[in-house]
């Protein structure tokens, strides 16, 4: 059974698992957003609306065919290291961690499917997966849709479809989006066109942990910006096999270019990773993203030997402020966590006798 | 016997001898200014009338009982590549490195003794000695001197003493100075304090290079500024006994603070230090300086071991651009050398075993 206690030491199902092209592309994920017929958008809900909406969902929710082991986690009970956990492993939106009114997250115990519970829409049905599996995530999601929809009417008018908070989720209330790791597009400065590229085809891009996080660790979220008039096949198809496999290509020509070109260049930034990881003893978050992006560009190029990609995967999870705070069992201000993390990684990374 | 193609191979005195309190003072140096009464001086002296002073002076140290087994350099016969390792090796100045005109320098088979001939003034006379050894140069130059001055006319007033081209060297001619690593008080904020101290003791500031390289690596030179008025005695004296032990004292005790209440922090510098040396691939003589500063702090500290000084020592030099590439055999331009330099490196910590 999946508890917030465990949850640290489980690994992370979409950042650890294998999954299809996970050189590039971390992880897929499809995300539904659904509105309850019964009761007005978050923006007109009253406190004990909101309250009875988080009662009705958490019931139906647990009555899902995917809830055994399940985790269901109300947000004003849970402690703010908690729910920046859930945020790290990308199983609720800042939104949702904000600490206002009754709202919560469904999470089965795979960890594959969350659902939030009073988020910007009622109801938002995520699956996520590592690699490429976006069909995959569509079919899991889907399931979950079909099966609260038996027994709930959702705001839905024939001719827009999925009614949603914002406009933006409008008809199907669908978003297709991608964790991709660019580091080869930054190295050489081709990373503006693909953003260019994106906004030309309408695709919203950003940073690991949404806006405002550009770059970090070179990792990009990639997804669809519009839903209204097109059905749901076709936008997971435009995005599955138009979209990404631009991008997967782009970078892939680009670490070529590089490991012919510049061969150096790209052993001295994963050297350096390598070096300063595996000795410095104040990490800061941020640090340590930027240099283990470089270390997976080292094993997924084969230019460094003795690591496994899930464990450098599982190292970016661990370097992050909340699982930090969670594995050593309490809150620690910044200083001691800079020392934490360091100790941290140096361990993982010498027990990979490096 | 010195020459200049088996200079780069050989330790360099200074940096690499053993001298007392080198773990915070480097190197010890005296200079003398001296002119020619029969000549103009530099600024006023004609092509014709350098070279005389240079044939002149040349045979006159040739024929120094410290002379067997020495290098005379004329530097208008030498190439850019051998000017510059002369300065790395703080042989000559970057102003007898420039060329123009007929110059030289005379230097010892062991380097410990250097007169620069037509620099600044016809003639400079320089001892340099590892470690606090600023009795041992006063010596070693005054013998210079003496033996010089017994068959040549040295311009002289007897109410002002020498005289030289720039009046800061009026009377002794004397220049003492030390070269200090001073990392912890640069750590702790507290170099500011001590470079004001001096500016108010009259003593000049400056990078491990002269005017503008200042904190490349922590490195300091220390010198006096005034000469006229007072005994070379007194001017040695006080450097000696007052100038000297306030730096190291205060060097000192920055270094017990910082281990005492940051020792993570002088951690993260040297751990940080040692992993991108060893695992670099590309370094500017800059960041190795950078770097071999924290890990030379690292090993006076006892904080790291299976390192020796002189070690760490002989890569300061051996990272600088012109030994560099005399130690490849020729010209290299910057991108190579930063290949070479990161190369080389890290082959030498490798030696150590780290």
């Amino acid at each position: 059974m999946l508890t917030l206690e465990s949850m640290p030491n489980r690994p992370c199902h979409w950042l650890m698992g294998e999954g299809p092209k996970n050189d590039i592309l971390i992880s897929s994920r499809v995300r539904l957003a659904r509105n309850l017929l019964a009761f007005p958008f978050m923006s007109k809900a009253s406190e004990p609306q909101r309250e009875e909406i988080q009662t009705t969902l958490r019931s139906r929710l647990e009555k899902l065919k995917e809830a055994p082991g399940h985790l269901y986690v109300e947000m004003s009970d849970t402690h703010d290291i908690d729910r920046q956990m859930l945020m790290e492993r990308h199983l609720i939106s800042r939104q949702l961690a904000a600490p206002d009114g009754s709202k919560g997250v469904f999470i089965t115990e795979g960890e594959d499917i969350s659902v939030m519970v009073n988020e910007e829409d009622h109801l938002r049905i995520q699956a996520i997966a590592p690699g490429l599996q976006i069909q995959e995530c569509w079919q899991k999601a889907g399931m979950v849709d079909d099966e609260l929809e038996a027994g709930l009417d959702f705001a839905f008018s024939d001719k827009l479809g999925y009614l949603t908070a914002c406009p933006t989720n409008l008809g199907t209330g669908l978003r297709v989006s991608v964790m991709v790791h660019l580091p080869a597009l930054q190295l050489t400065g081709k990373i503006d066109q693909i953003k260019q590229a994106a906004k030309d085809m309408r695709l919203a891009i950003r940073g690991l942990y949404g806006e405002g996080t550009e770059a970090l660790g070179d990792f990009y979220q990639i997804s669809n910006q519009t839903t209204l008039g097109r059905s749901e096949q076709e936008i997971i198809r435009e995005f599955n096999d138009q979209v990404v496999p631009r991008i997967l290509q782009a970078e892939s020509a680009a670490r070529e270019l590089l490991v012919e070109e510049n061969p150096l260049l790209i052993d001295d930034r994963i050297g350096r990773a390598l070096g300063v990881l595996s000795h410095a003893r104040l990490l800061t978050a941020e640090e340590a993203l930027y240099h283990l992006s470089y270390l997976r560009l080292g094993v997924t190029l084969g230019r460094i030997s003795g690591l496994e990609l899930s464990n450098i995967n599982n190292l970016f999870l661990l370097a992050q402020t909340a699982h930090l705070q969670k594995l050593r069992g309490g809150e620690l201000d910044e200083a001691t966590r800079k020392a934490v993390r360091a100790e941290f990684i140096r361990q993982k990374l010498s027990r990979g006798n490096l």
